[in-house]
Formats: C-alpha cells, structure tokens, sequence
C-alpha cells in the first residue's frame, strides 16, 4: 500500500528555472515571484545563486535579492553555492541555508563548476569550516548526474555510495539526489536510495527530478514508496535546456504538488495559490511556455479541458 | 522491490489517436502507420473504430483499412465498437478482436455513446450473442471514466464494482480500465486495481492512462505494482484534446516503453523502430506536435538535448 505521510515539497524554480532563461528577470518581479510562492504554502526556496556574474546573468542581483527577501516564520530562503567563495558571499548577504552543487560524474562537474569532484569535496571540507563562523545556517548537498550523466550516460552506484560517504564524514547531514538530465528510471530511483538511506539513516536525503522523458512523477512516486520525503521542483516546470526544442525541465511544482494532494499527501501548499504564481510567470516572460500540465489542464472540476 | 516481469504495450494510436485529429489521413498512410508500429515489436494494434462515418469522419474508410492489414504471426488487430451494429461490421470485416467501449458514469456514456450504462450493458450481451457464430474471435471491453468523469468528476467504486460484475457475468474476460479525462492518481489506481484483481482473477485487466495532468506514467507504475502487465498508448502521445492548448492526451508509447524498459522490464517493442512511426508521424501531420518526450529528447547517450 502507498502510504499517507507528508511531504516537503522544496521550489527550486527561482534560482534552477530562472537561470536557464536567457530573459533577465529584474529584482522586484523575482522578489515578486518569491512573494507569491511564499503565499502558496511553500516553506523552502531557493532563490538564487552565489555564482559569477559573466557565468550565469540572471544572477547578477543576487545580493539585492537577497537583502530584499521577505521575513515570514517557517519560511527558508536558500542559495545555490559552486564554491567557497559563493559561500562566503552568500552567509554574508544574510542567506541561511546553502545548497552546495557538484556532481558524480567528473565530466559534468568539470563542465558544470570548473572542478573535478575531488576537488569539489575539498572546496565543500573549507565551506564546512567557514560555517562555523555562522552558527544559525544550514548547508545540503545537491549532488548532480546521481541517476546518468549527459557525457558519461551510466553512473556508478560505489561512485554515488563514496561521495556520499565522504560528504558524510564531512559533518554534512542534507543531500539531495538529483536527476540532472532526466535519465533515471522508478527502478533506479527505489534502488539508489534504498540504499543512501539504509547506509546513512542519520542523512534527510530529498530528490530533484526532470520530467526530460516523461519520467518525473514515476521518479518522483518510487522515491516516495522507498521513503522520501522531500522534493524539489520548479514553478511552471521551468530549467532544463530551453534551446532544446520540446524538452522540459524540472518537475513542475504544480505537477508534483497536485500528485500528492490527489494521493492524499500533505504538501501543505495550496495548488490555487500556486496557480497565482504560474500566471504571473506567464505574464512576465516572453516565448516562454510552462511546462505545467495542471496548470494548463485545470483541476479536476474546472472543466479547462 | 519493483519486480521485473515482462509487460504488454497495446498501441492505440490509430485509433484513440487518430479520432481526435481534424485532419484526415488517407488510408494508404494508415497502413503504413501500422506497418512500421508492427516493425517495432507490437503485438497489438488498435487500428480504428467502428462508429457513424458522420460522428468520427477519421474512420469512414475503416472497412478498407480491415481489408488492407498486413497478416503477422502473432500480432492481434482489434476495433472499437460502441454498439452492436458496430461489433457486426467490425467482425464481418475480418476483425478478430474487438473493443467494446462504454463509461462508468452515466453522463459521460450518454455523451459518447448515446446510452446509459445499463443500456451499454444490454448491448454488450446481445454482442456477446452475436460473437457465439464468430467463434475465434475476441471482446476487451474498454471502460472509461474508471478513474474520474469530466461531467461528474468522481467516480464511485462502488459503480465501478457493480460494472465489473456485469461485465464478468456476460463472460467476458479482458477488461481495460481507462482513465480518460487524466483525473487518477497513483493511490487510486493502485486501489482500484488491486480490488478488481483480487475480486475478479479469472479478468485479465489492462490499464488506460492519459497524461493530461503529467501523471500518466506514475499511474503505470502504480498500476505495475499492484500487478497489471497491459497497457495502452499511442504512439506520439497522440489523442486527448487537441482544442486545449497545452493539453496532451495518451500517454506516449514510446515514454511508456522507454519507462519499463530502462527498469529492465520487457515490452518486446524497439524502441528505436518505434522512433520510425513518430517520425512517419511527424512527417504527415500537419500542425501537431507529438507529446512524445524520449523521442524529442532522445535516448540516453543520443546528445539530443
């Protein structure tokens, strides 16, 4: 039987759906954005990245963001950092929780942040140690290719189980396994984090899938049969590759939300409220279709389609 | 631990996809259609319905197609009937097979077939009379709305049940369970279908899923769970609604077949073979976008995106 537990339902769509559009979005429209999906339910968000400027555009404004985020109780702002440096930046603007990036995978992570993930662990041993300097703030892992790798396609399993182990013995306790490019399978999904999760019982691990080949609600589903508890998606399913034609990008969050809730599965995010944040994406970006099925189609009884 | 036993993909797209399309496809084009879908490892091909040429004009050269079906070791043309007089010229033309197609809920049937589901019922057992001088042929009945109704939005189980009975008590053995408006969640489907199997073993039951609110494989694999080795698609997601912007329609066969297979359970079907469809597909259709996301993303390894 599927059980009935909640879920964390974590909006990455700020910071991994914005990033890969190549319209600048101003500070007060994402402050805006952020706004509504607060007023949605959502307890974490991921804002932003700590990242160089020349790398991702969109996040020229961080630190303005940053400064600007509203105060509410129970809410986390959270920030992608690639390195020490994005680190120390954001703990400095005043961010709570960093989500530091790498990959399994070296060609991904060479690509991705300049750093084979060998060095990515050092980098990660020197922002553990600033963040004792900051005694209120969090850190998780967002490991990347966990389920295949768009250059090396099949990721080991003793790859994962070792980077795990190191980014255990590192102190750190929050990582989320991401299927970067949308290659995992329901079968996979069960057997990696069966096994994370049995290994490592004192780690809170959550998952980040894409709907690349209509597979992210099946991932998304499995993950949860094999006890997790927290997912990321993106607002109006938006990342991935927009050059890419007909490809999609995160789970949408409208998806992933409307999922649960028919399952009868605590999100704590109210669907019609996230709409609200849907539509403001729609009127504020050009040529961009959502990638949001419920959204398009409508709950059941709103008689859209 | 999901298992690994083998499954069977049904491909409707001639049929449930094709009826939804304003543009007509010459028979000759049909035929090729369905020659290379037999090329990728399909056993079971739904190649068009029996219906008023005035209520689907898609399928007034259903006659001719009949006539034209290439003959395969092994693989089972069949045909939707709404009606007796349809399940009489599906079988005099060849068929061997037939769907017989009717709704749970009562305003969905009406809608569809123009009767209530007892009347449905009384015409499925004047069918099953009929079939008694058709001795090596075959009835599946298709049963919609199973999972939620765009009129009545839910659906009870108890209907459900009482249907299932009728169905079982007119000796018929194969019944497919649709959900045709996309309504289902994975909770559901495992909840229905694990009650109709264990209530009805001697019933072979398939699954239906549409992809309107991205649920369409996680419904498949709750389906799998709890047992089910059949499964409808079409090929291109085609189908649904083709009026609502954004809204996709069956689940795509070559996702579904991409879903089991990367999970290491046989389909029989070439993925790569089935690709060839899409893109005869694409080549003839004029101004659809097929809602097939492995095959706009490419395998895993293809650099597509």
């Amino acid at each position: 039987m599927i059980p009935k537990v909640s879920v964390e339902i974590v909006e990455v769509g700020p910071r991994d759906g914005l990033q890969n559009l190549t319209q600048y979005v101003e500070t007060e429209k994402k402050i805006h954005l952020i706004d509504l999906l607060c007023q949605s339910g959502l307890k974490e968000i991921d804002v932003g990245g700590f990242v160089h400027p020349k790398a991702i555009p969109q996040f020229q404004d961080i630190n303005e963001v940053a400064k600007r985020l509203p105060r509410i109780e129970g809410v986390k702002f959270t920030a992608l950092v690639p390195n020490l440096r994005g680190a120390q930046n954001a703990l400095g603007s005043g961010i709570r929780k960093i989500h530091f990036v790498f990959s399994i995978s070296k060609s991904h992570n060479l690509n991705n942040v300049k750093m084979t993930p060998e060095e990515s662990i050092e980098e990660l041993k020197n922002i553990t140690n600033l963040m004792v300097s900051y005694p209120e703030t969090e850190i998780s892992i967002d490991l990347a290719t966990v389920f295949g790798c768009p250059f090396e396609i099949v990721v080991r399993k003793d790859d994962i189980m070792n980077c795990v182990k190191r980014i255990y013995d590192l102190g750190v306790r929050q990582i989320t396994l991401g299927d970067t490019v949308g290659f995992g399978n329901p079968r996979q999904v069960e057997d990696i984090v069966t096994t994370c999760r049995e290994s490592y019982p004192e780690i809170t691990f959550g998952v980040h899938f894409h709907n690349t080949r209509s597979l992210g609600l099946a991932n998304a589903l499995a993950a949860y049969q094999a006890g997790i508890r927290s997912y990321d998606s993106s607002i109006g399913g938006l990342g991935g590759c927009p050059y890419a034609p007909g490809a999609s990008g995160n789970v949408s969050t409208e998806d992933q939300v409307f999922m649960f809730e028919q399952m009868g599965v605590e999100t704590g995010v109210d669907i019609r409220a996230l709409f609200k944040a849907s539509q403001y994406l729609e009127d504020i970006l050009h040529d961009v279709s959502l990638a949001s099925s419920v959204y398009k189609a409508g709950l059941p009884g709103d008689q859209k389609i």
